[in-house]
């Protein structure tokens, strides 16, 4: 990736580019105007199978080789694609089992993209020979930067392919049958198999359902789709290993567990369209920008995608107002990214995204985006010092695929309106506003140096979490964790003695019974020190053991009982909230647990609105100061001394931000 | 037609007859009470293929002949239906390739009615076989009067059939496999099409669907209903050219494009069930009949179905209240219907319509339902010189199939929740209330004759509407046009150069970017003159060209922007609404440019809730007053003289109408 | 079922127990919580078929010889169940056309349970065999105290097997085809068969449905479960006959006819699970318990199934609070049940009810619900005198499974939102809050020795139903009438000459239309003696014939027509309730009815929420005072004398409940 960043100088600029959809005559003004907007990379082939590939066997590389040729004459590089997610008709022709089936029982048609069964042999083949085909022509081709792997990697099949993996995919697993009876609790109702043929995927009936057989079957599509990634991965390193090999990854996306893709990557890439419409869009970005620069333990990613300004995919689809974009991507440029890219160069006229927005609009170059774009491609070279550098947290928040599916996706729980992502948002929104760095760590992470671990409705999570959990506490951590947390083992089997069974000695106190609130249900809480809040949703019916408590209920049955519980656990501490605290209180408390851990915000006082953070390398710190509102200018305190990079003026005591301003601030480390 | 008028010597009056649910004795009482109510033509067979042939090609023509006779003797003419609509099941027992796949993928069964594909050539065979037997027998028959081909043509069949069908059509429409690849824009996404065989009908997936090949496969399915229809008229025509010929429409129907069915047909005919909750829908149903008037160019038309009280396919089947089915009846007449009709005569004792009203319900002739039939049907009489006469307006408003289609069943625009029919009646209600006469035309009809021409969100419209449209304006007619029309062409692709493709020279301005509005957003609106308004749901990013701004936005990130454009253009004027006004203002501004083009109400000051309208031939003019107000009596201005019909008295200055009140006054033209 | 009490000595109480879940070690431990908590009964191999035949043919049944025996030894009986609601896995995969194809078309797969058709002659046959090998081993084992076939009834299957069965239902109940067709008005939509293979079940389409096609085939859906419970209950009865065979049923369930199954049982078992988060589940299970002693004309009952605390199968699963198990235990022995049976005895490590409470939670005997189970089982020790008796009352009340399927499952009707169960709960309401002991009926039911009948919206009810009706007011009786009764025949056919066609003569009017209510609509009613009311939701257009009106509407299009309708009939008396009457006056009205008919609350003045019932033998009374209020404390007046069983005092004058108190007083009869 060291030397894709000295490619380009910086930060990477640009974003997919579906030539095979215009005239020649159109690739002459594209070339131009990139030039113009400053693009020094672009996605190509995406979608190209078709154009490459128009008959079985039958290759057309001659305008690849033009456009590639092209592009390098003038200065851009080339992310090359794989054109696998959207296989030719006269592939699902040939071998109409390819289609995958949903999980309805229905099959997949013509028409849509991702219409494959990751696990259908013969898809791979055909995806293999195109890749082949393509790695054999522009390995070496000077345009070539970095291979593009696929695209949003996503479909779930439940065909008789798919049964026929998942098969050996649990041979693998549990290696006999017994075990995979024992794992899956199978003697419940009488779903003993006694031949693995019996196993099928799970996709009729569609809900009371095995919950041990539908979360490894979540875990077998993460895979099955995983597989064919690395196959693809592997033919383009068989020409030469010195090409970043990536796919593009989606946000808040359920269906693939990207802690376990990450380390077949050389780096992760993040497509992203935080919608318009919702005020907070920005604080769930910042999260997915924190988790993407963890997955990899802190190497700066990719912003492979995102919009110039409105989608057209959703049932309202509201544009960026003006400046939004450009604060959109200096936010990820905060947090790590190396890039700044968008779907698509060139807006379509046709097809099922002709109206989504593009860096070039159906308006042209005389509109509003286009001249955001090219102001944005000249601000991105202002900021070339900070391509490469990265940040670390003292605070980490869990985030588990695992428990995500186990919360989620397998039924039969106290209440089945978890919903793990707001979950998880709810408990980093109080870092973010207080300007808290963050990292995202996994159950099999290493917790090395952090101080707070801050732990969400972990409802799932095998031995080796709880392991390492419950020692990071013992070592000195403070442990932040909320209700319905180490319930089940990995098998998705409630865990034996009484609950929370993983971490009853962690939280100091045993839970008799999960008690789901009435909709509408309230509950008074009362702290220690006299302050009342309220709480919904749930309670936990625990019993203190070692545990004392933080606050209590002022009324209803546990009235008196303990509502937040703080443990001393060998060297370290832990903090466990046993209802769903009103918002405010919430916050408040886990800020100030993190404040009794001895981490400080490094921009105390700062309004929430104004995102701070920093990114830098030995030498250098770049500060990014970013105000998300539209109406209100602030000036925010600036202690040290440095240089804006957007002004190149020199910074000190305090900045101006206008609404929606920023400024990215250069200092030399202390 | 006129024969038909002569023959039944004014207007139609009955409804559907299925005697083959009852026993001949009864068949004696209902031509006693038919002759009582004043019915002079009924309906007959429209479901009677099971009792016509009973099994493949053994028929039953007995009882048939038996009631073709006896309502002879009575004076009662016969619209004679093939009974296609409603295959028996040996037919798909025999064969049950003829059931329609669903667009969910699951095959159709017996028990419904329209299970049938209109593709399939097995169907089209029997269809053609029982109808060439109906039509050897009958069509001498001194009762036939009139064929009535099939009923209310739906369905959508998603058949292996259906394919072929569609690939034959697409082949007639686009010649080569090229010219089809460029109409679909197959270059998105991999979808190029290299053998005929590849493509078919576009069931699943559901979404996220290349929208020129959804937009052809609507067109389709149109055409395949209509290869159907022509197929059995022309058995028909074949034995006796000289019986008028059609079958019957429906309310707002999205799935036949009855502009190309119209032509096919003697008179278009229409079954009409405005909801009775609907405090608005006789509205809805006056737009219905304008267009049933304008379908054949001003011909007079048949309401061929309605209901005399409830209905029973609803979830809620509210009656028609005392006075309410004669009201609408009177409406339906007022603007150039030649019938009243209902489904049907007798209420059935089993099957699904078992609770669906009748002209004689369960509760027999001793019932309100049955008494005001009676009164009707002497009525009718009394009116039976306005027969035949018909009106033609000023304003036409635009309504298009392919532009509804564009609208609502191609995804990927700004926002899905686009409704065609709804956006059309904003248009039309004020025209309405201000008893402005209307036209209905489509993209392919003539504006000769018209001053203004009303164009209600006409997203899609092909190049030869355009010129129709902009030569319109050129010589000098007023174009009312609002947003997010002009946008793609008759592909279903986005017109170069700038929004709106097609009209940016019309209306004046460039736009830029749709701006959809968020949920619940409102915004301020000022007019030239001070006036403020609010408007909701969308705004265009429009930059004035040769436009002016007729109203600016007040607030907002457009605010002084362009809301309301007016455009001088040619000899014409353009009225163009960037934005959805609220209605009042909407209203008041529709209605001001139609008076600035030198269009005059015909009748000025009449509460809106009194409709007004005009049919009428060379010598005389029948004007009708119907007061919907179930409340509120009215006396009504009317400036000349005449003879109120109903009642045979002279009126003159004014006229009295009680709550649901009506008055038809026959005047000499001036 | 006198031995099986004498066996267990009074009440029955325990629950089903899995021991193939657990480890040997386990049992004991099982056995020996058993006893601590009284427990004399568990219901066993409900889903255990996998275990006992893990391969066709090869049974192992070591593991049930040795817990049969270790229950024994500990004087717990058995309740000993065929395993075949859940098929192994072994028998889909050797005939998967075993699997039940589901309304949408789509066949089940492996992995919940009830996956069988019933009418599969492959699932009869291997249903069978276990059966009988279970039989074989078991039927003197001593610890064998009754047979409990299969579980919970219920799944609708539309394959081709079952269409198949349904035709040779159809025959049994028509005998030719002619028959069918005039009872399912085969005319109409020309739907005639000629051929009994032309019929299938009517699984697409899915509306618009032929409605008595669609409740014949309801009705052969129960029929079809019935005779694979007879089949099985006969071959256990084939080796023994004196060890009661039942079945288990739900709480309003429709999709079973309990009225045709009770006869084929040695008693009746239900399971119910009221949602404590509807405050007043109480109420309905009331009606269930009441319907439950009412389905073998008395006999006390079973109750097999209910939740320590919370369920897992719904989206919101709240906890039992404290004290409620035990109070809805005591309602249901109120009200004759003799048993008080868990699902399940110990709480599942894994699979679909993992998180479904147990009498032996995940929590461990040191729980908080363990405690109340065993305090529990030390009163129901005190009750055992009240076991075996039962109760009678006065009044009765009409429920019925065709009327059931009649307005809900056969479309077409004036409204759609019919709710049958909540409507016959709307009737038993007021019954309950005046501590009225009610019976339900059938309209197979004698009615002699009632007083007063509740007839619910009896929209369809065949000729014997009315026949016997009609004759119970004749004789004296009084009958308490709501709109749409009587209005269809037995084949869904409107009765003729006028609605009510069944009723007409019975109310004393005629109803010209059914008129529905528009949403939000409301009425004025006024009564006889000034007293205003409102109603909603419907209206019948009704004109008094012999009938008086109780009340007329205030305003609206009926105003001064009879919205209540007082008719002498013969003897006795017919109050009919021609619209929707707001709650209060409706009870008022309904009470007013049942007063006049000569029937006096045995608790009057006692308040609503304390439930009051009497169950007794020719010596003595049980009266069951249970307080469902957890705040308020009540003195309810007792003017005789008795003693508490649960706390063995004297009792005389009045009782003092706490909240959520209970008393059951043992009185002699007078």
């Amino acid at each position: 990736m060291d030397a894709f960043r000295n490619r380009v100088g910086g930060f990477a600029f640009g974003g997919d580019y579906n030539p095979e959809q215009w005239d020649p005559a159109v690739w002459r003004e594209d070339v131009r105007l990139m030039r113009e907007a400053g693009v020094n990379v672009v996605s190509l082939g995406v979608f190209a199978w078709a154009s490459l590939e128009p008959e079985p066997g039958t290759y057309e590389f001659g305008w690849m080789d033009e456009i590639m040729d092209l592009l390098h004459e003038n200065g851009i590089s080339v992310n090359l694609a794989t054109p696998t997610a959207a296989p030719p008709v006269w592939l699902t022709q040939l071998h109409p089992e390819v289609f995958p089936v949903m999980a309805d029982g229905e099959r997949f048609g013509f028409g849509n993209r991702l219409h494959y069964d990751p696990s259908s042999p013969i898809y791979r083949e055909y995806a293999a020979a195109i890749t082949t085909k393509l790695a054999e022509r522009y390995s070496f081709h000077p345009a070539l930067a970095m291979w593009h792997i696929s695209n949003e990697y996503g479909p779930t099949a439940y065909n008789e392919a798919a049964s026929v993996n998942f098969r050996r995919w649990l041979r693998r697993r549990y290696g006999d049958l017994e075990t995979l009876n024992e794992a899956w609790t199978t003697r419940f109702w009488s779903q003993r198999y006694t031949d693995w043929d019996q196993i099928e995927v799970p996709h009729i009936p569609r809900t009371w359902m095995n919950p041990s057989r539908r979360l490894d079957f979540k875990r077998f599509t993460s895979d099955a789709l995983l597989e064919c990634y690395i196959a693809e991965r592997d033919i383009v390193r068989s020409f030469r290993d010195d090409i970043p090999v990536l796919t593009n990854f989606m946000r808040f996306y359920k269906h693939a567990d990207y802690w376990k893709w990450a380390p077949e990557e050389d780096a992760v890439a993040l497509d992203i369209y935080p919608n318009p419409a919702d005020a907070d869009s920005h604080v769930s970005a910042a999260f997915q920008f924190d988790l993407f620069r963890s997955l990899k333990g802190g190497q700066p990613w990719l912003l492979m995608e995102q919009a110039a300004s409105a989608v057209s995919q959703w049932q309202l689809n509201i544009v960026k107002e003006p400046g939004r974009m450009r604060l959109g991507s200096l936010q990820a440029l905060s947090r790590a990214s190396d890039s700044v890219m968008f779907f698509q160069w060139r807006a379509s006229r046709g097809g099922q995204e002709r109206f989504h927005s593009a860096m070039l609009p159906h308006s042209g170059p005389d509109s509003r985006t286009f001249r955001e774009i090219v102001d944005l491609g000249r601000e991105l070279k202002l900021l070339a010092p900070a391509a490469g550098t990265t940040s670390r947290a003292e605070i980490a928040v869990l985030f588990d695929w695992d428990g995500w599916w186990g919360l989620e996706e397998t039924a039969g729980i106290p209440r089945s309106d978890f919903g793990y992502a707001d979950t998880v948002m709810r408990h980093y929104t109080p870092l973010w506003e207080g300007h808290h760095p963050v990292d995202v760590v996994s159950s099999a992470s290493s917790l090395e140096g952090y101080k707070v671990l801050v732990v969400p409705n972990a409802y799932l999570i095998d031995d080796e979490g709880v392991r390492r959990i419950t020692e990071f506490a013992r070592d000195g951590g403070t442990v932040i964790m909320s209700f319905f947390s180490g319930v089940v083992d990995e098998c998705n089997r409630v865990r034996p003695d009484g609950y929370p069974g993983a971490f009853r000695e962690l939280i100091g106190a045993k839970i008799d019974e999960y008690w789901p609130a009435r909709p509408h249900e309230v509950f008074a809480v009362e702290f220690a020190d006299g302050r009342r809040a309220t709480s919904t949703w749930w309670r936990d019916d625990l019993h203190l053991e070692t545990g004392k408590a933080l606050a209590t209920y002022a009324d209803g049955l546990l009235a008196g009982r303990a509502a937040v519980v703080d443990n001393r656990f060998g060297a370290g501490r832990v903090v466990y909230f046993a209802t769903l605290l009103e918002e405010a209180a919430f916050g408040a408390e886990l800020l100030a647990a993190v404040e009794a851990a001895g981490v400080r915000s490094p921009f105390p006082g700062v309004p929430a609105h104004v995102e701070c953070s920093v990114r830098g390398d030995e030498a250098d710190e770049y500060v990014f100061l970013l105000n998300h509102s539209g109406e209100r200018a602030e000036s925010v305190p600036f202690p040290g001394e440095g240089t804006d990079l957007l002004t190149g003026e020199r910074v000190s005591g305090a900045v101006e931000l206008a609404p929606l301003g920023a400024a990215v601030i250069r200092r030399a480390r202390a």
